[in-house]
């Protein structure tokens, strides 16, 4: 919370404490929902049992519906209520929300709360919970509007605004044929702007974009993204109509892979809230270690070494510049292979390969003609320069290489890319740099001393 | 392209050339917007002047508004247009892709194009210009509706009715008191919930969530991911209404933000389209040759040092164990600091810099026992242990400093802290690590030796 939360807390707080129920709830339901959550999460047990008190199980509903604190956290807070009362939320909630909640659940708990929502509802929830996770089943609701083809706009706008208060989104209304398949979608503009003896049929857009209920999560991200919708309808096989997915839930899915990616990039989770030092180092910990260990074969690689640095100390001087410069390559071509990945067909993955290795040999050379220029005139040693020059471009095209590959190679045997982050990729290619340089200084040991 | 698409493409670029206009327009109308434009952007030009015959202005301002290339791409197919018909197009667009588009022109073609507009819309365009880029005045519309307080909802919904077809956004409709001044917000769905004779401002939420003009677009972003809207009002100072923010141009936010800190991180550009190896590797030369030049600093240091690894070679087998290590624990340090600087405000920024340093000393004092152990272990010399142990401390510890103060020193200073990549903070990390490694050496070589 920043302060100006954290002045309005204080107040929201205070209500709860010194005034009645009637005051509270005048200050409380004027707040915007976002807000109410934020305090509903940070208050004190027990004053979160004067809310539960004060407020409706609609009212609880809809902040239970909006609360993004972790699952277990929310999870706490149904646990501190009478079953009744988590209970009577729990089946008030929209079913992509109460899905996401109880898949978290451990089992004990799943059964015990599964048995106090209506036998309908039990079986809509088991089916959500069955789609796999990360695919467009697993993050859509199932409160949209659906019509048959041949009622009319009057009709549609009955069953929209009888269904208003329920469903998730009233703004497309999906239309179905005799055999429930479907077959078009009207949004609430065209409704209100058509005539009301219209059949839905006479003027609904009949290429509908949907996508698969298998579908990943991501690629639907992607295309909701380009096509600008507000919710999208979810599909099986047979083009019968599951769900949809809002854009709200598309956000929190762009969110959660952009900050996937550039935590992969750090070696760092970088969702976390604001953390104490210890639990930060404890987290990044396990990973620096690791790499420390891979570093630690570099640095026996150095060793064995050992009596080529004694002849001519000089190549101690470029180790660094050659490990960082490729690293930094390899980095750059990590980046944009994990990119690219989540967005492209596999059959153009061995183009992604092949490119990055092109221009790793592109700006190797370059990479190798100016460093070979600024030895030469620094060290009066054509054959120093050279050396480092070649160990460069190998080592830049080497890492280019490894930083298109391991990210591709780990999304084919079903590893989160990501896992490949930038410092391992940049460790890696410590190892490698290292060993062309001084197989390549071997070679010309002679011409260097 | 995927193949996909490309079938696609195919398919209507035959039917342009083969059907007559009729026949064109069924295949072409009947594909979704976004299919549409990038169609429009990949035929010839001559193909494109013939769609430009065929389809009406309505239709062609609609591919305007929708098309995502590059701005100077839209201008191009502007250009080949003649000026009568680029005009129609131009007033036909919503206000702020026109805007946008404006914004990218030349001089001498913006006064071409802002002279062939309506007056009123002239006056409108150069507002929406002069408000500061990624700000939200740059990035809303004026396009909304707003209706006086005392509307009943008979009156308003004839409003939106007659709005609707221009209007970006129909699903919330902003109440306005008699100066003017935004006093309230009633959705669509309220609308045909509530009776027809009740007022706007009997129903209508008072508690309305905006943002100001001048708000920095990734703060707006964040919020409205926060609040889950559709749309945000965007008011001046004086609570008047002046645009909105639709949720689709919320998500092109996010996308180019998450995108330019990912990129940052890499110390590259990750959307361009698919290039050819030589361009990839003109982009990325600059970046990675000036890091070659700041690493050669590092080398000179090391060389300055020469006479130290003379005497004792077994030094150079940890330069890059320690410069790895420290370099990966900064670029955590970076992605924590870069994130955290765009949601938080100033006084924070202070403890986010004590928080990393504190983790650098915790994690480093860690990695420092370890790595003794191992050099003990291993070379079974404690005193080259803690030269290696003590260095690898103090080498993390300062990345961390560096990888959380220089973004944020960068963000003070107006400059964007992406620029200070992960490279970059390595590479500046190498010589501090190299310097601190060496001193410690120094000062310890009699008992190393």
């Amino acid at each position: 919370m920043d302060d100006f939360d954290k002045r309005k807390f204080n107040e929201v707080e205070a209500a709860l404490n010194t005034l009645g129920e009637k005051a509270f709830r005048a200050v409380f339901l004027n707040l915007l929902r976002f807000d109410q959550t934020v305090i509903y999460a940070n208050v004190q047990p027990d004053e979160r049992e004067v809310i539960n008190r004060f407020l409706t199980i609609e009212e609880l509903c809809k902040i239970f519906d909006a609360l993004e604190v972790e699952e277990m956290e929310t999870i706490r807070f149904l646990k501190e209520m009478t079953p009744r009362l988590a209970s009577a939320i729990l089946s008030d909630m929209y079913m992509d929300n109460l899905a996401d909640l109880l898949g978290r659940m451990s089992r004990s708990d799943l059964a015990t709360y599964l048995n106090l929502l209506p036998k309908e509802q039990i079986q809509e929830v088991r089916e959500l919970l069955n789609y796999h996770e990360r695919t467009a089943g697993a993050i859509m609701t199932t409160e949209y509007i659906s019509v048959n083809q041949n009622e009319t706009v009057a009709s549609v706008m009955e069953i929209v605004r009888k269904r208003a208060s329920q469903a998730e989104i009233i703004y497309y209304v999906y239309v179905e044929d005799e055999t429930e398949v479907l077959v078009g979608v009207v949004t609430l503009r065209e409704l209100i702007m058509n005539d009301d003896s219209l059949t839905a049929k006479q003027f609904m857009k009949t290429n509908v974009f949907k996508v698969l209920v298998e579908d990943d999560q991501e690629i639907v991200a992607q295309r909701v993204k380009e096509y600008n919708f507000l919710a999208v309808p979810v599909v099986n096989t047979t083009d019968h109509l599951l769900g949809i997915i809002t854009v709200d839930d598309i956000i929190d899915v762009m969110d959660e892979e952009s900050t996937e990616d550039y935590s992969g990039l750090a070696g760092v989770k970088v969702d976390g809230d604001e953390q104490s030092p210890w639990i930060s180092a404890l987290h990044r910990m396990p990973w620096l270690l690791t790499l420390l260990l891979l570093g630690m074969s570099t640095a026996s690689l150095i060793n064995h070494f050992d009596s080529l640095v004694s002849q001519a100390s000089i190549l101690a001087v470029f180790i660094s510049l050659i490990t960082g410069t490729a690293g930094n390559a390899g980095t750059q071509s990590l980046a944009i292979a994990v990119r690219k990945i989540s967005v492209q067909n596999y059959h153009k993955i061995w183009k992604i390969i092949r490119n990055e290795v092109i221009t790793g040999i592109i700006i190797g050379v370059f990479a190798a003609i100016s460093i070979t220029i600024i030895v030469e005139l620094w060290k009066h040693s054509l054959a120093l320069g050279m050396v480092v020059g070649i160990s460069m471009a190998a080592a830049i095209t080497v890492a280019n290489l490894a930083g298109s590959l391991i990210p591709i190679l780990m999304d084919k045997i079903g590893v989160d890319p990501a896992v490949a982050s930038g410092p391992f990729i940049s460790t890696l290619s410590d190892l490698t740099s290292v060993l062309i340089y001084f197989s390549v200084a071997q070679i010309f040991i002679n011409s260097i001393m």
